[in-house]
């Protein structure tokens, strides 16, 4: 009982400076999403396919979380994107405030999006609000088809699900029906964009999702 | 500061618990293993395989942890053997608490070894200890070769590294030798046992390896 009260403090002290955040946000008509998954599944190379396939269409820049290294921000500078890496020594997900902390790091200005990379881990990011517009779920096919189910949060706080590693369906036991009906028992009006980061394929329906909420947001509209 | 210290308090009353657990399975010379991994990385396939081939050679139990849904348990019931699930309901790891809660409904005796899947997580449950003589860790190839660098403290709580769905190599971009190379600067004497748990490729030196550590149990050696 004592531990849910503790969390409960934490998750609504968290709450205030996301909404600080999403004001912040919202006066610069800034799209800011927050990427979820697993590790492994693939975050940071749908980071460097938008970063490479979009760069004379829009300005990005990338908040990069994970327990050591800095690797990932490595990875999307490389890709021609300003990133910040934030680590969590240990901690499993990011916070608002660590948001806060880092954001003097980047330029804002004339920027169309900000990705939130979260700690790669399909429970506890869930939980925690980031003054984010939407959340990218990510789920690669080789994690099995089983995992909305077994994960309903993660699926919950979800506004898009990208199912990675497409190409890599002949070679599993993944079957994608069996994941859309487990799906639709969770959240049935989530959309799927069944995509390979590495071998480039299906990308064009993420551009097409991620430039339309570009656009309502720069329209002032709630992206 | 304070959160710091609550969990302190939260992980040394876990130790206390997990403590009283490794003397009751001590007692009884029963082997007990906690499976790690990030969510679907072939944690109940490796069990499904364990059980079917050493069917006439060993006797084990399982407990699943699972946010939701009992189909892990189900899954490994089916292979014979029997499984007691827990659902966490959002928590992000099992708990030395949880398991001394479930264990009455097993029947130890006779048995060789029991699993304690952990949640789909390669975060927060390296840090519960619950009271296992050994822990499994399963990295699957398709999370990449640059885990061990980026989730230090699994691999340093882990004793083994299986290395599953080794038969996707040839499809991904994962190096094996990069990996061992990130593993070294992590925890260099670390064994890593590379298989494919749907093919039944490379399963001998796992069986080798569990029976050994059952054998070194029952002689009432530290496993």
């Amino acid at each position: 009982m004592k531990r849910v009260r503790i969390q409960q403090t934490v998750l609504s002290h968290n709450a205030t400076t996301a909404d600080a955040l999403r004001q912040h946000f919202a006066e610069r008509r800034l799209l800011v999403l927050n990427l979820l998954s697993s590790p492994g599944s693939g975050k940071t190379s749908l980071l460097e396919r938008t970063a490479v396939a979009l760069r004379d269409r829009l300005r990005m820049a990338v908040i990069e979380g994970d327990l050591q290294t800095d690797r990932d921000a490595e990875r999307v500078r490389r890709a021609g994107v300003p990133a910040v890496q934030i680590n969590t020594a240990g901690g499993c997900h990011l916070s608002a405030e660590m948001i806060q902390e880092v954001l003097p790091q980047l330029d804002l200005t004339g920027l169309d999006v900000l990705f939130i990379e979260n700690v790669g881990n399909l429970v506890c990011p869930a939980e925690f609000d980031l003054g984010e517009d939407a959340t990218v779920l990510l789920i690669s096919v080789t994690e099995g088809d089983d995992k909305p189910g077994k994960y309903p949060p993660a699926f919950l706080k979800a506004d898009v699900v990208v199912l990675n590693k497409a190409d890599l369906i002949p070679h599993t036991n993944f079957e994608p029906q069996r994941f859309l009906d487990d799906l639709s028992r969770i959240k049935g009006d989530l959309p799927v964009l069944t995509l390979s980061c590495t071998r480039g394929q299906g990308l064009e329906a993420w551009f097409d999702w991620l430039q339309a909420r570009i656009r309502l947001k720069k329209e002032g509209r709630r992206a």
